[in-house]
């Protein structure tokens, strides 16, 4: 793991213990950015006894210009081009209205990095498992806070867990690798591709929706919640209609499975990622339900670079993003 | 308005001032009923000074387990039939862990009023306006709770303004009529629909989406979000990708626009419901903001009501819900 990540890591911790009146976290950023802060939301209301956290998309964070939004806050940002207007724009934002103010980019002299009062850098490999990761950063961040806050216990083993990661990952995505190259062949002239998870993991789907299969594959989808899918969306079930479901670990487990069940009666296009069929022995036993969407996050980038290839539309082509004005 | 809807909720807001300590809001729901919490969690985002508020699906809200929900909360709960098994659970849930708990549902009877410390009755009516509709009294009570803690004074104007939804919504959807009517013809073949909103209307599109086009006409769908369209979901935007999109009042609508302006620019099918184009006089214009989902929520359902006439898909049509176990 990398020491510069570490030292800036421990800049911001200390400089939210020198503000001991920051009770509300607000975890702010776009698209694939806005995707990772599903971990550190989920873990503020998994372990938090009175710190409270909150998730919003750049523009709408500021559109909300939240009364609370001041001393008592901290807000972290990431934009991995630190150049993001909107995110930039909500970190200027948070900290002209009194919060303390992180940001995570790969670029050290960005906008981004200028805008807060502590910068971190990190290396954007979204195909690798990294303790340096944005997840695994925000982890760190928010399991450093509640044990200075709150005397929570988990940081240590978190420190502990995060260097397995780049092996753990290289084996899981070798595990997955037949199914994702086979489910890439099937599914390569589906129109609409669905994901379907929940709890923590539902971030990395909603990111899978979002950036891989609408902005890098232009197919359509939506990121289905496992909770909210019988509640309108199971009624599109049909034998042709594809899911990308994640039967996760931990609590969530149950709702995943209860969704998959259903979705499999009635589609023969289920394709599940069990994270139970995954060799994460590496990871602290009280710790997989916090990291599995950093394992789960690489992993379904294999099925994504998959479809790609089988498609012939690479990861990187674009026709609006960067090209234009808007 | 009702006489027995207003009792309610001045018993649960005497529930509430009975209990001081109270300083999180959970609004628990799942589909339809979820979507209305958007309307509560806005307004206090936007007006409380202390008091926070989150809003989850039911199951995922009963699987994170906050360690926050005990004395210190109050848990507002919605279900239509009042038997959905995952909100029933869910008010057990808070109320064993000693939160306060509010229930709305149509079924005084059912297991959801008897699940919660306070029951509040209403009558579904989806197509038209009315101060009693679920949106209208969360308000009602977010505005009371925050007048009883805060001195918000949002309170008396807001029920200045109900009274007028009945005929205020029935002049707008007449407004909105030929454009639904010819929406509904252009769009009765397609096979994705995309909603795009922002701010305290995304909870109305998410339903949309969610319950009107997947769940009652088997339509593809997304409920984008105009703050994450530019960071992902913009690139599936072609000529023939069709749009239902929202251009609100307030802070939403430079969010909106933005997103509206270049869709049109690459599709030639982008339907906007512009709210500045009905005649909301009769609302206080301070509420307007807070208070137009509950115009666009019928609104948008004449929408609907086009398309399934047009469809020959009658919005009562389901092939899974209340026909099986699930």
């Amino acid at each position: 793991m990398n020491p510069d990540v570490e030292q800036s890591v421990q800049a911001a911790l200390a400089g939210l213990r020198a503000r001991p009146e920051v009770h509300s976290l607000f975890l702010v950023a776009c698209g694939g950015s806005f995707s990772q802060m599903h971990v550190a939301k989920y873990a503020v209301d998994r372990e938090a006894r009175s710190l409270v956290a909150d998730s919003y998309t750049s523009a709408e964070f500021v559109m909300r210009d939240l009364p609370r939004l001041g001393a008592g806050a901290a807000a972290i940002f990431c934009s991995s081009s630190g150049n993001t207007p909107e995110t930039v724009a909500a970190a200027q934002f948070a900290r002209a209205h009194g919060a303390y103010t992180i940001g995570l980019t790969t670029k050290p002299q960005s906008p981004l990095a200028q805008a807060v009062d502590c910068a971190i850098g990190y290396e954007s490999q979204p195909a690798l498992g990294s303790g340096d990761a944005v997840a695994a950063i925000l982890l760190r961040l928010v399991f450093g806070l509640l044990r200075d806050r709150e005397g929570n216990t988990r940081y240590e083993p978190l420190m502990r867990s995060l260097p397995c990661l780049p092996e753990l990952v290289e084996r899981a995505q070798a595990v997955v690798a037949p199914a994702a190259r086979r489910w890439a062949e099937e599914n390569k002239r589906a129109p609409v591709i669905y994901t379907l998870s929940s709890g923590p993991n539902y971030g990395v789907m909603y990111s899978f929706s979002l950036c891989l299969l609408q902005e890098m594959q232009w197919i359509h989808s939506q990121p289905i919640h496992a909770g909210e899918y019988f509640h309108g969306p199971f009624e599109i079930t049909d034998f042709d209609v594809p899911f990308l479901a994640v039967q996760g670990l931990g609590p969530c487990r149950k709702m995943d499975t209860r969704a998959i069940t259903f979705a499999k009666k009635f589609s023969r296009r289920v394709e599940v990622i069990d994270l139970e069929a995954l060799d994460l022995s590496g990871i602290v036993p009280e710790m997989r339900d916090f990291m599995q969407p950093l394992v789960l996050l690489p992993v379904v980038r294999t099925y994504a670079m998959h479809l790609a290839e089988d498609r012939g539309h690479p990861l990187t082509v674009r026709r609006y993003m960067w090209k234009m004005d808007y």
